[in-house]
């Protein structure tokens, strides 16, 4: 993609509004633009981005066999009064139509997918079963703050699983859906630490996935020993570790990049989605919800991930793989190159624009891209290139032939 | 994918409401569940469905240079408010938040593409430059009916260009915009014809791409002669063809799959979005806007392709290449058939249910893939499998090792 053809210009000027850090370079750098509190656009750059996590997102769900559903944004206030949830969640926006009806724009989808399973399983035959989708929530928050990190309009992989029994629902929960979300972290480049939460009305706990940030918004406690952690909200002081005995506990800031849930028979058993089991008996389905938020990953990500720069991405989210820049006097061997990394298929924004060295270095630092070629006359003469890795200080000259070997 | 592990349940009631055929054949064939009247929830056989259509528009739109970006569904008042059309455009759906603000719900985007390109474009060297978005609209229709033709929550491509001149834009809609769309429709199976349609307020005509459907919504009048198309709202008879000069009109039943509209300086001028010329002067930027119905395009194309038994989806959309099915007697040879073509990267969808015959076939003629393998015992003695095209009448006996060959 070359640079000077792209919807794309980046800003020196810090947002006003907004002063956490994934806002200020991610408007700067040109990915999102502020719509308002909590609404964000994505650029074509942002969008590559986005587009990353939730290939990797879908992709785990794929591979636990999860079937990809879509849901739609409008639903029906009646389901919403099954569950009781229309007069008691506080974040949830109604519409009013002209004609007469009235709905709630999905936060969540619950109140949907309960009894839209009811076509589909109906003897436990049809169990275990599993659909996700991946798609825009809306939340009526009374502040949304930090850029991607709350918004009142946002990105969200949602799966929901159906059981014949608890039992099953916790092996579920354990061995599939926990390993794929660890999986799912670890290739976005967050090491996500598995935390007991607190489980609400239908559980004792619920689990969060938490990354260490300095900005996170809560508070979790690690236990030293066994790396078990529990978010405040279910932590209290001086006990012994759950699982290893200890009282090592070490207190930190993290921020949620998912959520997991048992709801049980909860959800289930408003709609009256059962099913007959071996012995004839029609018993409740027992489920389970599991979150992640695809545009705060993102966020957090860029939380984790920057120095006073811009933003460091990691290679499996970065919008592109190299980020080559044309310094003046070398244009005609840096389209070369171009075209050559375009033909062995490797995603490259090519910085072809007429203006000055410094302004293409301070673009790039800020935009992120992992790897950084550049063709000068200086480099030219040697029949190299400079390539410098953005997550490093130093840079090396490759001669141009090997470019593509040295970027494995 | 074995369908006894899908999250998919064939219904033999039809529909209580909607008597068209698409929302007939897609219901009953799990592909989507209405949730109410013009929204629709998409299961994984149409989720599939509808995720092919989308990755064609989207490679077109990408190759002809347009950056895809995502713009939010909540809407500021005020944006709707600048073009005037907080007050006059019925089909808007009002949210009011609890925080005392007011969004529109997105049923189109130049309210906030405009504005948003404001930080992007500035100078001539800026343009021309266009950009696109696949996603949710809502539009507060007073009837919502026609299965997946006319909703209050659909899915929507629309591309925005942007240029210097009227002239660079009537090349941009003629030279860029057509060809792409004719591609598109197309690879989607459907002949799309690009028809004359009243321009609004803005500009003397706007172009639809229609199919003929007896189930169309719109009545086209087409030149016999020369192929020319006209809306029945800008039409008037007895006139001679503005393009051949020859009156030998025909009148046909059409569904609009496409619009394309000249917005000329009509959403820049609201929103002051300029650009600097060559000459220094400042200028209004030239605008188009270009709408294809993701959701509304599967709807078309099973009321262009089916009989009485189901739908007949083209390969190029259909959720699966091959439904295979399973004979009693003959489930190992399925199962081995199964994995092989799983390993040649082919899709299928494995009928291995314990059911009849009969019910099987009933079930693959309605879900409508291409080709339908079946492996009985009778096969087996043959060491061949009955390969039968959904599309055609007859079935021929393959040799096992020459089904991948025979499916070319």
């Amino acid at each position: 993609m070359k640079q000077s053809q792209y919807f794309l210009k980046t800003s020196k000027t810090k947002p006003a509004e907004d002063v956490s850090i994934n806002a200020v370079f991610l408007e700067q750098g040109g990915y999102v633009q502020k719509v308002m509190a909590g609404v964000y656009a994505y650029l074509p750059l942002g969008q590559r981005v986005l587009q990353k996590v939730e290939k990797i997102v879908r992709e785990e769900m794929n591979t636990i066999g999860a079937g990809e559903i879509f849901l739609p944004s409008l639903h029906p206030k009646a389901n919403w009064e099954t569950t009781g949830r229309w007069g008691t969640l506080d974040i949830l926006f109604k519409v009013k139509s002209q004609h007469s009806y009235e709905y709630a724009l999905g936060p969540t989808h619950e109140e949907l997918v309960t009894p839209m399973a009811q076509a589909v399983i109906q003897s436990y035959k049809d169990l275990p079963s599993a659909v996700y989708q991946i798609q825009t929530k809306f939340r009526d928050e009374a502040r949304a703050k930090s850029g991607l990190l709350r918004g009142r309009e946002f990105r969200m992989k949602d799966l929901y699983s159906f059981h014949a029994s608890s039992q099953d629902l916790a092996k579920y929960y354990e061995t599939v859906v926990v390993p794929a979300y660890l999986k799912i972290f670890e290739r976005l480049g967050l090491k996500a630490i598995y935390t007991e939460a607190s489980g609400g009305s239908f559980s004792k706990f619920s689990h969060e996935f938490q990354v260490e940030i300095e900005s996170g918004e809560d508070t979790i406690y690690i236990c030293d020993k066994c790396k078990m952690a529990k978010n405040k909200e279910v932590f209290s002081e001086d006990v012994e570790c759950t699982n290893c005995g200890k009282t090592s506990w070490r207190q930190t800031m993290a921020s949620e990049v998912g959520n997991i849930f048992k709801l049980e028979t909860k959800f289930s058993e408003s709609f009256n989605l059962q099913f007959t089991d071996q012995d004839g008996s029609k018993k409740p389905v027992i489920m389970g919800c599991y979150g992640i938020g695809t545009s705060r990953a993102m966020g957090v990500i860029v939380e984790k991930f920057h120095d006073e720069k811009g933003i460091i991405w990691p290679e499996s989210v970065a919008p592109f793989r190299i980020h080559l820049l044309s310094l003046r006097g070398a244009e005609k061997e840096a389209e070369d190159l171009y075209e050559s990394l375009l033909n062995s298929g490797i995603e490259v924004l090519y910085d072809d624009r007429d203006i000055s060295a410094g302004a293409k270095f301070a673009d790039s630092d800020l935009i992120g891209i992992p790897y950084r070629v550049i063709v000068s006359p200086k480099t030219i003469e040697q029949e190299s290139v400079e390539i410098k890795k953005r997550s490093e200080q130093g840079s090396k000259l490759v001669k141009i032939d090997e470019i593509l070997n040295s970027l494995q």
